[in-house]
C-alpha cells in the first residue's frame, strides 16, 4: 500500500519537503495513559513486547493521539541477546537483568547467532501495524548497536560505567570481537526481516556509545555498525550513537542516510561534520517540562539551527516518562506549524541529493542538485 | 614546612619539571585492602569522613603504598549540602540518598549558606595529614561544582538523566539560580578554609556536567564555577568537568591553572582549545585492567600525546573499585620512569609561563618564556 505521509522517508533521502517531519524516541510507551491501560492488562513488559496484537496497538497509539509523522514498533533492543540464547528479565523500576552473562571464551558457548525466526512476534507486530495504519505514516523498525547489546550481555544489566564490558576490550579483544561479530550477524538478519515485514525505515540505537574512549569506539562499535549499514540497503537507515560526539566525521562515511543527535551535541558542528547525512533529534527532552511559550521558542530555535540541512525533528533522547502528553502534542504541533511557515524554509542551497538506489553496491550516490 | 616533592604544583603553574607528576582520582579508598580494613572498623562511610584521624590515615595510604605525587584529602563532595542543612545517607552499594530534597521556592527555606565552621572535621583531617606527611607531597583539597551539588540536592541521589534537576532549569530558573548561588558561596568559603588548613592545591569536580546541553552548561554550571575560580587565588586550582567536552574553549578563560580531562576527551583538541591550562588525566580507567605491557604502552602513548604541554598524569575518571592495586602501582611507576627518559621531554617550545601571583586581581599573568 502507498504511504499518505512519507515525509520522514523523503527527508531521510535528502529530498525537499513541504515541512519538517517529527516523531519522538519512546513515543510508544510510558508517557501515554492509554499505554498504561494496556500495559496493566498484561503480566509484564516482556509479555507486551511478545504479544503482536498489543505491541501493534501501543505502536499506533502515538500516531492517533500525538499525531506524529512515523510509528516506531514497540519492542526492546534486548530481544536480540534473548534470541541468541541469553534470556533477560525486565525488573520494574530497575531495568533489565540477565541472570547469565558472557565474560569468557567458555561463556561464548552459551550463545549463538540468532535464528531470525525466533523473533517472529516482532515481524507479526509490524505486519499488524502496517495493516492497521493503512499507509497513514511510515513504520520505523529498530535494533541496538552491537556494542550496546554487548554491554548488556557482559554486564548483565544497566551500569553507570559499564566497566565490566569495557574491561573485556582490554583483556580479551579477540573474544570481544567474536561476540560483537555474532551480535552483528544476528542484528542484520533481524533488521532485514523487520523490513520484509513492512518496516519503511530502520534505526540503530547505540545507547552506550558514550562510555567508550574514541579509539575504542571506532574499533569496537563503529566497525560493527558499519557492517550493518553496508548490509541494509532496502530502506533508509538511521544511526543514533548517544554520547559519541567525537565520531561525527567517521559517521559521515557510514552507509546510512540519517544520523541522530543527542542533546549535548552541537548542531553547528553536526551540520559541518555530517554534510552527507540527514540529521535527526537534538532537543533536550527536559525542554518539554517548560511551558508552551518556552516550547515554541525552543522549536523555533531548533528549526532555525537546522535550516538549510535535511532535518527530522525529534528529542535528543527518549521522551522522559513523566512528560505531560499535552506538552508533547504542543511540541509536535509547533514543529508542524512553524516549519510550514516561510521563516523556516527547507534546504534551499544547492544540496547533494542522495539518490536512493537499493540495487547499487553503495546505496548512496551523490548528485549535485539545486532546489 | 617546605615540600620535598612539589612537582604537581610546579606543573600546575606551567613550570618545566624533571618528570611528569602522577596521582589518581579516588586513590584514597576502595582499591586498597588497607583502606578496607579501616573502613570496616567504623560503622559507615560517613563516620570515616567525619573522623579526622581516620580520614588522614586513608589519605596518606596511597602515598605510602602507591607512591603517588600528591595526596587528596579523603572526604565527599556531599558534605556541602549537609553543611547547608540537607543531610544525606550513604547507602552501601547504592550511593548517596537525601531524605529531603529541594524542588521549590519553599524548599529553599530548608537550606542556608553553609557556615564553614560546620566542616571542621575536614580541616582537621587536612591538618593531621599535613603534619604526618611532613612535606613528602602536596595535599589536594576539593569540592563539588555547584551544578553537581545542585543535582544531588534536587534529585535526592544519583540518576541516569538527572531530569528532575534539569527540569528546574526550564521551570524555575530563578529558583535554580538562588540555590546555585548559595552553593557557590558555601563552596568558596569551604575551599578557602581547606587552603588555610593546609591544602596546597584544590580541585572542583563537576561530575554531572555531561547531562546538560551546552547552553545550559555555560549558564548554570560554568558561570558558578567561574565565580569560585575568581575567589580562589591562594593556591593552584583544577577544574574537572566530566563530559563537558564542548566547554573547553570557555574553560580556557577560567581563572584556574589546570583542567581535568575525562577518557572521552580528545587530547589533541584539549591541547588546541586549552592553550593556557595545564592538562590532567585522560587515560581510560579500564586501561588498568590490561596486563603490564598494555599499561606501559598506554602510558607511552599518553605521554607522547601530551608532550610539549604542561601535564599531570591521571586517569580520566576515579579509579574503578575492582582495579588491582599492583596494576595501579605499575601505572604510577611507568609514568615516573618513562617521563624521565629523553623520549618524553617536558615542554620545550616557548611556553606561556603562568606566573603565579596571589596578590594580583587576576592570578594569571602571562609572560613569554623560553625553556
Amino acid at each position: 500500500m502507498s504511504l499518505k505521509n512519507d515525509l520522514i522517508l523523503r527527508v531521510a533521502r535528502g529530498e525537499k519537503t513541504e515541512r519538517t517531519p517529527v516523531w519522538l524516541m519512546r513515543q510508544a510507551g510510558r508517557i501515554l495513559p492509554e499505554y498504561r491501560t494496556i500495559r496493566n492488562s498484561v503480566s509484564g513488559f516482556k509479555e507486551l513486547v511478545e504479544t503482536p496484537e498489543l505491541a501493534a496497538q501501543v505502536t499506533i497509539q502515538p500516531v492517533d493521539i500525538l499525531d506524529v509523522d512515523a510509528a516506531i514498533i514497540f519492542s526492546d533492543i534486548l530481544v536480540i541477546p534473548e534470541a541468541m540464547g541469553l534470556t533477560y528479565e525486565m525488573v520494574e523500576k530497575k531495568g533489565p537483568h540477565f541472570p547469565e552473562t558472557i565474560n569468557s571464551q567458555t561463556d561464548l558457548l552459551k550463545v549463538e547467532v540468532a535464528d531470525p525466526d525466533r523473533l517472529g512476534y516482532v515481524y507479526k507486530a509490524i505486519e499488524i501495524t502496517k495493516n492497521e495504519l493503512n499507509g497513514r505514516v511510515p513504520i520505523i523498525g529498530f535494533a541496538g548497536a552491537p556494542w550496546t547489546i554487548f554491554s548488556y550481555m557482559v554486564e548483565g544489566g544497566g551500569s553507570k560505567t559499564f566497566s565490566k564490558a569495557r574491561r573485556l576490550l582490554y583483556t580479551d579483544a579477540g573474544m570481544a570481537d567474536q561476540l560483537l561479530e555474532m551480535i552483528t550477524e544476528s542484528t542484520t538478519g533481524y533488521l532485514k526481516r523487520q523490513i520484509q515485514a513492512g518496516a519503511d525505515m530502520v534505526q540503530i540505537f547505540d545507547s552506550w556509545a558514550g562510555v567508550l574512549p574514541p579509539d575504542h569506539y571506532t574499533r569496537f562499535s563503529l566497525r560493527y555498525i558499519s557492517k550493518i549499514c553496508d548490509a541494509i540497503s532496502e530502506v533508509p537507515l538511521t544511526v543514533f550513537a548517544k554520547g559519541a560526539w567525537w565520531a561525527m566525521e567517521e559517521m559521515n562515511k557510514l552507509n546510512c542516510q540519517t544520523v541522530g543527535l543527542d542533546w549535548n551535541m552541537n548542531p553547528e558542528e553536526a551540520k559541518r561534520q555530517l554534510p552527507n547525512k540527514t540529521l535527526q533529534g537534538n532537543l533536550d527532552p527536559c525542554a518539554l517540562y517548560g511551558d508552551n511559550d518556552a516550547i515554541k521558542t525552543a522549536v523555533k530555535k531548533m528549526l532555525h539551527t537546522f535550516k538549510g540541512h535535511p532535518y527530522i525533528a525529534n528529542l535528543g533522547h527518549g521522551v522522559y516518562p513523566d512528560t505531560d502528553p499535552g506538552k508533547v502534542k504542543y511540541f509536535i504541533q509547533s514543529v508542524k506549524e512553524l516549519s510550514l511557515s516561510s521563516s523556516f524554509p527547507q534546504p534551499e542551497a544547492p544540496w547533494q541529493k542522495r539518490v536512493y538506489n537499493k540495487n547499487a553496491d553503495n546505496p548512496l550516490i551523490f548528485k549535485s542538485y539545486s532546489r
